[in-house]
């Protein structure tokens, strides 16, 4: 993964992590459920959108570099698998 | 597509659209709401299925060929987009 | 379902149904990979329009008739299936 | 929310904080991209497990109470929305 993704992406984890904790607090105080929800759903959005930089950057890089390089169907096979873990299947 | 494949996918396909005629009778019945959404949702997991199956045709074979054959960002920008619509995003 | 829901629903499910046989077409002439994805994705998203508007109507009308009219559980249930339904889940 | 599910909430979403931590220590020690990702679906279904039983505990409780003590519309127009959120749409 190229630093500058890199970077981003760490970032992104650790503003998941207090996200994650916040909710863990708003259960704690007994807060209304479908604020929580809201709340979690922000939370797998912030996750899928660093999905889309990490596949987005395996795409451009392990990708061409495997089906050049003999890997063809071992990098292939992973990628059906992501696009059923994309969604949800 | 293999021939195979298109088979399956045509039969597929002609299978969705009958279940979308006995979704509209059930609408025209009034049938119960719960019933008419369980039924929407088995034409969506159908339509899934043959999504996998020409995304698995396409990964295998226009995939591979492009990035051999000088298309390679042109193939990656396409993966990235049916990986957004593979997941909803 | 109220009378113009039901209309509406109906004219769309009735494009659905055209929608499809496009694809078949498309798929029977042999068009790029990609391009038949996008319409099977265009597809899936009228199917969830439809699914909302039908749950919105259950919403407002069989679910609080049932909750007050003694049949809570099992209108609640529906509904939990109903939630996983919507999410793949 | 129950007193038992909410320890069961607790407990998950410490769990989830702790994989995302993991999760980040893989982006640290650039783990292969396939294998991250594995991961972050792994989050994201033990987010949608919680969301499940949030929402399983609301619709027992606050909707039938709502509905019951005058609050129908603005009960049912949460439920709208969370079924928008559940199904990533």
């Amino acid at each position: 993964m190229h630093d500058d993704r890199r970077r981003d992406v760490l970032k992104r984890l650790s503003y998941i992590e207090g996200h994650v904790a916040g909710i863990r607090k708003m259960v704690e105080d007994d807060k209304y459920c479908v604020d929580i929800l809201r709340q979690t759903y922000a939370v797998r959005k912030a996750i899928e959108k660093i999905e889309h930089m990490i596949l987005e950057g395996h795409l451009h890089s392990c990708v061409p570099e495997g089906i050049k390089g003999g890997r063809e169907e071992e990098v292939i096979q992973e990628l059906v698998q992501l696009y059923d873990i994309a969604g949800n299947r």
